[in-house]
């Protein structure tokens, strides 16, 4: 047993504790720039109100609220200008993981000159950025419990993380009563991937004691939580477990990376711009049934905590569940056939060595060729 | 459900791990003051190997050898003393938890004014230690996982703990094989303390989801690893896994601080200088049993963790465990009678605020003192 753990989170997890933002934004800076998206953290009023708790905290603050899904590094290049030209001190993110990601891509381009692609690429690295305050409104990313920042680049498509400990959030609000206005179909999404950050980060090849921990931990409680609030139940129990379930996930792949599923989405939604969690739910299947063999003992604790009995009903318990979400899905369902097959393998050869590396069955160019082929059709 | 969670720990666990000493300290400062006691880790060799690996790396050290087990203040300000005479800009604790300790100590006395007294009993805080190195040689106290540094002020006894994050190790490592050179008594009772602050952090009311996660963990290794390497059983994982339980136990009353057991058992070692793994081996059953009814489920846990069925058999559970370690001893084994009694109870009125009151069962002057009474002759 080997390993090195480095997590230095700070997470103020409970309902209501958005209330607490000035409290916190103050004591890392007087001017912030708060990333959100065009839409949902303003629609349900979460933006004003922590607007107004900076500015009863004494901090001054604007808004970039150019976010969309799947953030281009282009966004967060606009971001940082503003944060420049305006001398703020602080960045603060109000939204799901595309917003949080953007935000810490923010914090970091201030800090740290030249391409962010040449540091998400490990060609040069960094250990500076403005403090981040993170406030999710979404429970899939897990982006408020780490120093992970997926971007795309839009000028060939390559979906990458940027990785390194000086975009942990500074603090993380982590309020489960800010993700209740997420609609229906968003929910299922965000909570099927939260669900492959803790299955992946299980399996991984470079898991460690505390990951296995928070693993378990995180995949029991969407097991258990996530359908009953898709139906409609909304106890608080609920939206605190799969909330802090999706912080668990962040966590978990901080220490142990994700493997193939999330290597093989990266080249699909940096393609057509998808939803992550839905081109999840088209591949992992796949993925799994070809993988089970190279780690049955873990692939049977995932299948029993899903309702399964062994690693040979790993496959068909998470269809059980993801049908239950609405997410029996195909990558042809959503939009991809034969032709773009070449590159996104070429592409997942290129953004994911890593997330390849720490998968436990081995893949080459043939095996992820052939898991895109089979995920057109689904099994 | 409502927590903060922030314990900025940086581990690297595993065997020959001390090889790496060099690289870590000169990170973080070029002259050291090495913090050990006057004996096992220089008979080990230990204490040789760290030094030749801080000068291959460029790092002057110093050799401040007089902790002793339960270190007082007056040890603490005259490592200060030293470190600061000297111009020492890194502490590297080699030693078991009073080791550790003290380092910690040594740390933030450099950085702080005043009586440390002061900050341990919370009149004044202090933000700022030197950076200290953590390469623990026992597997109880956990120090190398947390902010506590516990002290006797040798004026009156007082034996607390002085808690913040600014003297929490920039690096622990974490080397089982450093623990193989501990006497079998000495493994008992540290093991038995390691037992304890998972139990303790476990039924806190404080606890929190991580710190119940760890705690399962921590006891779960240690009920199934301790006997065997007890009886002589040196298998590489035993000692990983109570090594590494001995951390989690550490990162555990961290966050969840400790119980009634600790805090009753304080006043016992500040009074007489005992083992602190043996005070709680005479004082833990007998604060269990008075406590089960006020945490039943969670004391069923930990009675199925230790071979029992369900919390009414905790304590012969619990009991048959410190049997097999040797620990089945009294207060009045270890020289303690009735007329010590009442200066422990006011002083664990005193010093044990906090462990009071995070222990599930309230306790007043009198049940400390009926259980101490208790204690003497055991159950």
């Amino acid at each position: 047993m080997k390993f090195d753990f480095n997590l230095p989170v700070n997470l103020l997890f409970g309902n209501g504790r958005t209330a607490e933002a000035g409290a916190v934004v103050s004591s890392w800076g007087k001017k912030a720039l708060l990333v959100t998206g065009g839409n949902s953290a303003r629609k349900s009023g979460l933006l004003d109100r922590v607007q107004e708790q900076l500015r009863l905290s004494g901090v001054e603050s604007l808004v970039f609220d150019k976010v969309t899904p799947n953030p281009t590094t282009t966004i967060a290049y606009a971001g940082a200008k503003k944060a420049e030209e305006n001398g703020c001190d602080v960045v603060v993110a109000v939204g799901g993981g595309s917003i949080i990601d953007c935000a810490k891509a923010v914090a970091f381009i201030v800090k740290n000159d030249g391409d962010i692609m040449d540091y998400i690429f490990g060609l040069r690295s960094g250990t500076q950025a403005l403090p981040l305050i993170a406030i999710p409104t979404t429970c899939g990313t897990g982006s408020e419990g780490n120093g992970f920042a997926v971007l795309t680049n839009p000028s060939n498509g390559d979906k990458k993380s940027l990785r390194c400990n000086a975009i942990i959030p500074k603090t993380s609000i982590i309020d489960p009563e800010c993700m209740m206005t997420m609609p229906k179909e968003l929910l299922a999404s965000v909570g099927y991937d939260a669900l492959c950050h803790n299955m992946e980060g299980y399996i991984s090849v470079i898991g460690q004691p505390i990951t296995e921990m928070y693993a378990r931990e995180g995949m029991r409680l969407i097991a258990e939580h996530l359908l009953p609030i898709y139906g409609g139940d909304n106890a608080p129990e609920h939206w605190e477990a799969i909330t802090w379930a999706s912080t668990l996930g962040g966590m978990v792949i901080n220490c142990a990376g994700v493997g193939l599923p999330h290597g093989m989405e990266h080249p699909a939604s940096g393609l057509k711009n998808i939803s992550h969690g839905k081109g999840l739910a088209a591949l992992t299947p796949v993925v799994l049934e070809e993988s089970i063999p190279y780690a049955p003992k873990k692939y049977g604790i995932i299948a029993r905590i899903l309702g399964g009995e062994d690693e040979h009903t790993l496959v068909s318990a998470l269809k059980n569940f993801q049908k239950k979400l609405g997410l029996d899905i195909t990558l042809a369902d959503l939009g991809f056939d034969e032709s773009d097959v070449d590159w996104m393998t070429e592409n997942c050869l290129k953004v994911s060595v890593g997330s390849i590396a720490t998968h436990p069955m081995p893949a080459d160019r043939e095996k992820i060729r052939e898991i895109y082929i089979k995920s057109l059709a689904g099994i």
